[in-house]
């Protein structure tokens, strides 16, 4: 079943490397800027990581919430810290989040099977 | 100029009164699960009321951002730190963002001549 | 206090009226299939004003807000299914839906005092 | 054809069960709040269940579509009325809805289907 | 690989077949409206193409990317205009975008490559 | 009347130079990004300008529509030619947006006196 999260990865870094290949500058350095924005500073990169979560859950995109779990599990969130802030996402953002709530616990599962394994 | 700010919290105060005097059991519990959401648990209350922000912040909300930098600054954060929480709501919500930031960071100089006064 | 609709439903008017001189005809016919949306059909146009305002909610949108209870008002809507429709739109859009919660509710106290008046 | 909503309904339910084991109380309470929302009240729950379509609707999410328009199906809306809603949703939330009028339609379809079976 | 593009033509055009056979006045009418506004008129109908490209990639809808995608490669835009189209989408819309930069991208991979066969 | 555009103009600069100040290297690149994502390239610097005012729009946000509006005229459109631009928001966001289109068409008129003053 964890095929769902490889196929993900795969997928995202095969179309990322495309465009880095193809597109103007100004994607590359959207590209960059992205990533340092994870990166620790005056807040360390694992609450950042937290952060875009968040940010992903309440605009209900199931590809960034995938790749902020990722981190965020690899970055040693619990579960209970991390169905604490989906709870932060579901109430700022509703009932519309709930079918990516769902999404999210899935991934959960996953990505602790992954460890597991 | 704090005015801003104390006209916010005034009247923030006397609907959110008005609507639980009058308002159905649904919007008071919601009311009541809204504030349950950042206290501690799992996670501090404080990262939550950051989780907070930033989702206020992607979804392009003044009023949501004033009042959890109102918590955010209570709970003891330091600019850098609010200022990267915002550039993380900035990448992830691109320049559509930036009038929200605009707003943000007044608030914040609003809020430290308070905490000087 | 009042002020604040009539200014709204001044302003609304005056920039419609432009709009309809200048625009094109794209724009004209949006804004005829806008107001048939909403008249008696296979569903009561009353109900339609309902769906109206509960679609204005959860995409945060004060100006339609208004608009709406204007015509749910005058629909002959009571206070208390106005709010439980409010009620869904809180419970669908999540907490960044009270910031408008606060301005329907402070609306429906000025459309009840127009009533009076 | 009808497994699509099959499907729907049986992850659906796997994952909200995943979800209530192991969530937060406040997540709980949000599903409950949800469940509430829709209940008879000072306006009946199948007004309430067309108010949820059309939110789901602009918000454009699919899942919420469905489950609303399972509701609304059970709750004896005949597709007349079901499409002046979705026009409702459509003349709101503009062509960015057309795909989730598209998957309206045909979840309509699979339901009268089963209706009939 | 093709057979995405394909698909989403055939279901495209099926639903919307069944919407105006079955929809209000106020759909079919809102097709209409829909349609003439990418016609050539004060600015080139290319030009709304790449208007509605963004507005769709903002949006943050691939079934909308993808039909403005076809008219904009039929129009005669080239990759390198299509890519910056897709930056200014990217800066106003932030990372959320990204997973539909993605999509975009390996839609005008198969959009060349149906051109070339 | 031109003083809402004079207001706009001296915060948006007054709280972009406190941003500058102030801001970690992130956000100060991302100023940087999106002024560049509006210039001269593969397409013309203008025709990116109203790309730029159609997500403002579809996306509504006024600041954002005022600040493309005056880049827009800057750049030699004519009236014309961005109601089309408007009129392609409005097909593809739907209602939602005519306040904001109601804004824009007032700002056009207040760019219009500005240029014959």
């Amino acid at each position: 079943m964890s095929t769902r999260l490889d196929e993900f990865r795969t997928k995202r870094q095969r179309m990322n490397e495309r465009i880095l290949q193809r597109a103007p500058l100004g994607i590359k350095r959207f590209f960059n800027l992205d990533t340092s924005a994870y990166k620790d500073g005056a807040l360390p990169g694992r609450t950042k990581e937290l952060l875009g979560l968040v940010a992903s859950a309440v605009l209900r995109c199931n590809d960034c919430i995938d790749y902020h779990l990722i981190q965020c599990v690899e970055a040693g969130f619990r579960d209970d810290e991390l169905y604490e802030a989906l709870n932060v996402a579901l109430v700022v953002g509703g009932s519309i989040v709930v079918p990516h709530l769902r999404h999210a616990f899935e991934t959960i599962e996953l990505l602790r099977a992954e460890e597991k394994a």
